[in-house]
């Protein structure tokens, strides 16, 4: 593969008018086969990786996990690149269409993104994700993965790409950029001539890095600071569960909850029986003045600082609250506008707090963890949109397509 | 009205809260009234405009006609806010609705994108325009308009902000900025923390100085390099039609024509009758060898800037193809991405062209100039988006908001 980013999206580009007009039988027919050949070139992808393991033997523990392939993850792997195949394509959707005034028939149809470049961590399993989800919705791709993940990439892709040359399609749809230099991922940022959009996945300091840095449009994902607002009129148990669901049931990815507030009505009689459901999972608590006063001396202070982090650990901030009002502002200021949830019988209130949370995603009565496209129904997903413009919340196919206006007419001018 | 650009987004954040809350029929009374006040207060504003006028006396026609104010335009903006008043609101709207698997339900719904910028040139009409669109779709709007046209800039918005305060609405959802140094507008350009979005409305040299210069997310509007092809399958008659609609209607706008190419079956032919039919708009022909050889000497060759060029003039490029894939390729090479044409008889040419060039639209047998909010229906629109993300084509209300997932349960956790 070429080092030259330039010359890696000009290919891409290329690539991209080819794939944009594959049809889906044949688009599915080669994410099977890609899983075919996954697990048929097992040991040589282990082989890599273990090349990779062997220089990242002295970094922490959860990044060589995350780094490893076992037989059972390739697996795994092979059966997200099954279940894309059986996602339903967007490609050639017409969202609306209609007649105009002058007698234009006008479709507005779902096309291919064009280019999307990604930028991850060390995961070996994002780069087919993600090269999955880019080719069944028609997208070229250029893979951007953490350094240390280096030859574990190029295998895979070298896997996928054989696949793709096999049936005859460019094999510059997935492209893996060899050159992990810093000086080169800031190039690839800037590459506006031949990138339509950077999804970053990853850490909050990998996303802010992108963010900052990029000149081609950033899709922004993932980091998620999430609320749930116990309201008075409220059923004790509902509100434990969800608060032990919410925090406990997976505390490092971005829809868990990091904040509970709890009106100073339910308060003394909540407080101590939530405590109690969180104790089996040893949540560290940080808690104001009054839930310091409830809860006793094994709360720590909360801090400013507080209201702000993702713990993605098993700590949580707690704060009472006067009203609901109070709850709401206090959401909206400190929130990254992910998923925050409500926990109420009171008509009125789950109707105001549903509409002046402003959040990719607010629930009523549910844990904050079900934001995630399997959950909602999508499939696998890209990742969270927590920024408003294009996608908001999970990002399925559909949100790495854009769309164009085809126009049919019989001669019309226009006035 | 407060100087500080952080001052301005944090009061802008704050109004955003309120006006996203605001009803149809409360949003549509305020517009009314904006309306009546502009007549009303017809001699105040051409007060103000003739101090613009004054110190733009010795710039460009053009220029000072578009910084002009008259009562007759002041009566057309005022009617242009009682258009918008007349638009369908997309704020609630439900895109989809669903009950997953765990008994939720999800319902995808419009709400508005929170705070918007315009950076635009000296053109006060657009100050009335945008503040009406993004006051209906829910949002708040700093406006930063060109200059020269500050003190008529100043006028209208304090107009509209009087019948926001006499309505018990926050007047800081309409602000201009007063400071129209290239130091503000940079720190405009990077005010994330306050803005959701920047739209650009003006000139390619404007557009491009905020897409390179601006850190929160920007919508590209405007530039059309747009092409004509005529297949050798065509009515010569309807393909002259097309030509002269779309270069002569008018040129100055982005979705006029700017390139015609054309099958060398029917150049010989076609060409003559085209340019006879142009001859009345004076129009300067430039064109390839072949074309060249057909028209004569009147025709002066062409550049290969020329074809990256939007001429917004009198001005048309020809080129003579062998083939659509010619011509496709051609397109995709200089374009745009705006609004392109194939004039034919051919069903599969048809299909071929709408499926192969990349543009926001595709036309078959009609004008380019059919990309508008006017003309597909929308209404009123706050330009053309020739991006992929979030928006493509003519921008009406819904491209001004965004979505949130409001999602009801009864209690439910995640397994």
């Amino acid at each position: 593969m070429a080092s030259d980013i330039v010359e890696l999206g000009k290919r891409a580009q290329q690539a991209a008018y080819q794939i944009g007009q594959l049809g889906t039988e044949q688009k599915n027919s080669i994410l099977k086969l890609m899983a075919e050949a996954l697990i048929e070139n097992t040991s040589e992808v282990l082989e890599a990786n273990q090349k990779d393991l062997e220089s990242a033997a002295k970094l922490p523990s959860n990044f060589v996990d995350r780094l490893t392939l076992t037989e059972e993850r390739i697996e795994g792997i092979a059966e997200g690149l099954k279940q894309v195949a059986q996602l339903q394509d967007p490609i050639g959707n017409v969202d609306k269409a209609w007649i105009n005034k002058a007698g234009l028939s006008i479709a507005k149809r779902r096309v291919p993104l064009g280019v999307i470049g990604i930028i991850y961590e060390a995961r070996p399993n994002v780069t087919v994700d993600a090269a999955a989800l880019c080719f069944k919705s028609g997208n070229a791709v250029i893979l951007r993965g953490g350094k240390e993940a280096l030859h574990s990439n190029l295998k895979l892709a070298e896997i996928l790409r054989a696949v793709l040359n096999d049936n005859d399609v460019d094999i510059n749809a997935i492209q893996i950029i060899e050159d992990t230099s810093h000086e080169t991922a800031g190039r690839f940022m800037e590459l506006t001539d031949y990138l339509d959009v950077l999804i970053p996945r990853g850490s909050a300091r990998l996303i802010k890095a992108v963010v900052d840095n990029a000149k081609v449009p950033v899709i922004e994902t993932g980091a998620g600071n999430c609320h749930v607002y116990v309201d008075d009129d409220s059923d004790k148990k509902m509100s434990a569960d969800i608060i032990v669901n919410a925090k406990c049931q997976r505390p490092a990815v971005c829809n868990s909850m990091e904040k509970l507030l709890i009106h100073k009505n339910v308060a003394v009689e909540y407080l101590p029986y939530i405590a109690e459901k969180l104790r089996p999972y040893h949540v560290e608590l940080r808690g104001d003045k009054e839930t310091q006063q409830i809860l006793g001396s094994g709360v720590k202070p909360v801090t400013e600082e507080d209201w702000y982090t993702e713990y993605n650990d098993y700590i949580l901030a707690i704060r009472v609250v006067d009203s609901i009002d109070e709850a709401i502002a206090h959401i909206n200021k400190y929130n990254t506008k992910h998923s925050e949830t409500i926990i109420t019988n009171n008509y009125q209130r789950s109707q105001q707090f549903l509409d002046q949370i402003d959040a990719a995603a607010v629930y009523v009565n549910a844990s904050t963890r079900f934001t995630d496209g399997f959950e909602y129904g999508f499939g696998a997903e890209i990742g969270i949109s927590t920024q408003k413009l294009h996608a908001r919340g999970p990002m399925g196919l559909e949100e790495l397509t854009t769309t164009k206006y085809v126009v049919r007419g019989q001669g019309q001018t226009r006035n």
